[in-house]
C-alpha cells in the first residue's frame, strides 16, 4: 500500500507567520500522498472580540452559539484555510481547502443536548467519512486542507481538529499505509510537562494505561491521546505527536517526539 | 455534449434567506451537471463595519485593500460559500465549496498598478482555469460552488463573480453544451430601467451595438452585458440574463429574461 501522511497543525503554528511558512515548506517538500488539518488559533478570537461574540463555556466546556459557529465557519473555513490553500499552491503543492460539508467529506451528528447544550459541534465516526471521494482526489495528486468544521442537517458544525484528523486516519487506513501526525506546541508526550527534555519516545498501551492509572500525565494531553490510540487500534500504522519543527524536516520526515503503537 | 448549467446569484437572492431557500431549491433540481457562483451581499459590509474596515473608492472604483480581501475571503470563501454548500448537502445535492485557489482551479493575474491600484483583485483569463479538474469533478457528480475569489503568487484576490462565471462557461464550453444564467434583480435587461414590463427578450450583438450606440442601456448593466457577449462570442451555448424567480422553477428551467445570441 502506498503511505499516506495525515498531518494535524495546531494555534502554535498557525499564529506564527514564520513558523507556518517552515511548515508549509515541509509540507510540501512530501512526496507522498498527504492530508492537512488545521485548528483555530488567536485570530478567531481576536475578530470574534471585535465583534463582541464572546467565548462561552459551562463547566469549562467550550460552548458554540450560533454567533461562534459563524465566526469559526467564516475565519477557520475561509479566511485561515484559503491563506493556508494560496500558499501551498504558491509550492506547487494543489491543495483543496476543505470542510466536512464539501463533497459530503465528514458528516456529522450534531451533538445531543445533555446536561450541557454544546450547541453547533458535530460529533463523528470513521463510517461518516466520504472516502472514496478523498481516495479520488489523493490519488489525483490534489492535497485536501481540512477546516475543522463539519456539517449535518444543513448547518455548519464545529468539530474538534484532532478528533477529525484521527477519524481520517481511520477511514483511510484501508488505502493507504497511514501515518497520522499531532503537531503540537511541546517535542512530544512529556514525562514531566515542566521538563522538555522529558519526551517519551515510545508510548503503547500498556504504557499508556500505567501512566494514566499513577495520574503521570497532564490533563490537557489526554484528549490527544485518546485520538491517537483510538487511531493506533483501529487500523493506522503509525502516529506521532511532538513539534512540526521535529516532526518535519526540509530532507522529509523524521521520527523525533512521541510514537505511538499498540504494544 | 452533455448540458452544463453555470448559474451566477448576486447579492439580492443572498441577502435574503426566504429567496436563497427558493433559489437553492431550485437550482438542486437542475439533474444537469451544474456550477454555482455566488457573489457577496451586504452580510460582508456588516461585519466589515463591525470591524472597522471602510470600504475604499478611487474615481468611484472599488478598492481592495488588504484588511478587505481578508474580510472578502473570510465572509464570501467560508462563511456565505459554506452556508451554501451545507444547504445544498441537506438537500442531495453534492455541493464542494471552492474558490480559485482551491485544486488550483482559477489562477490570477494581480491587476497592474495602473492610474489606479485596486489592490489585491485579480484578472482571469479562459486558458487559466483548471478545467481538467472541473470537468473530472463534475463527471463524480460534485457540483462546484464559487466564491468570488482566485489566486496569484501565494495570495487570494478579489475578483468579480460575473466574470468568473463568463470565464468558467468558456472555459468549459469544449467539454459542454454550456448555459449561462445571470439571476439579477431584473427580471432582465430592460429597455427602460424604471419599467419591468420593458425586458429585452431577445439581445443579438447587433441590437446590443445599437443601443450602445444610443446610450439606451442603463451603465449598471453594462459590465454584466460585456461578460454575456463575451461569453457568447467564445462558443458558450446561451446566455440568458434576468431573475432567478424566473430563471429557474421547481420543475427545472425556463427562458424568461433576456437571451443573449450572437446573431
Amino acid at each position: 500500500m502506498n503511505k499516506l501522511y495525515i498531518i494535524k497543525i495546531g494555534g502554535n503554528v498557525l499564529d506564527d507567520e514564520k513558523s507556518l511558512g517552515k511548515f508549509l515548506n515541509d509540507f510540501a517538500s512530501i512526496q507522498s500522498p498527504k492530508i492537512l488539518i488545521h485548528g483555530g488559533g488567536k485570530i478567531a478570537t481576536a475578530i470574534g472580540d471585535k465583534l463582541g461574540i464572546e467565548s462561552k463555556y459551562v463547566d469549562g466546556r467550550r460552548i458554540t452559539d450560533k454567533p461562534t459557529r459563524d465566526l469559526v465557519t467564516m475565519v477557520y473555513g475561509g479566511l485561515i484555510n484559503k491563506q493556508i490553500t494560496a500558499h501551498l499552491q504558491f509550492l506547487h503543492c494543489n491543495a483543496i481547502g476543505v470542510t466536512g460539508a464539501d463533497g459530503n467529506l465528514i458528516k456529522a451528528v450534531k451533538r445531543e443536548v445533555g446536561k450541557i447544550d454544546y450547541g453547533f459541534v458535530g460529533d463523528i465516526a470513521p463510517e461518516n467519512i466520504n472516502s472514496s471521494f478523498l481516495y479520488f482526489l489523493l490519488k489525483q495528486n490534489v492535497v485536501p486542507v481540512f477546516a475543522p468544521l463539519t456539517h449535518a442537517q444543513g448547518e455548519m458544525l464545529n468539530t474538534n481538529a484532532d478528533t477529525i484528523a484521527s477519524v481520517l486516519a481511520i477511514a483511510l487506513s484501508k488505502h493507504f499505509d497511514t501515518r497520522l501526525i499531532f503537531c503540537f506546541e511541546k517535542p512530544g508526550v512529556l514525562r514531566n510537562i515542566s521538563d522538555e527534555n522529558s519526551v517519551i519516545t515510545n508510548l503503547n498501551q500498556a504504557l499508556y494505561n500505567k501512566l494514566l492509572s499513577e495520574g503521570a500525565l497532564h490533563d490537557g494531553i489526554l484528549p490527544k491521546l485518546e485520538n491517537a490510540f483510538s487511531a493506533i487500534r483501529s487500523g493506522v500504522k503509525e502516529v506521532l505527536i511532538g513539534s512540526h519543527t521535529h516532526l518535519l524536516t526540509n530532507t522529509g520526515y523524521t521520527t523525533q517526539g512521541t510514537l505511538i503503537t499498540l504494544q
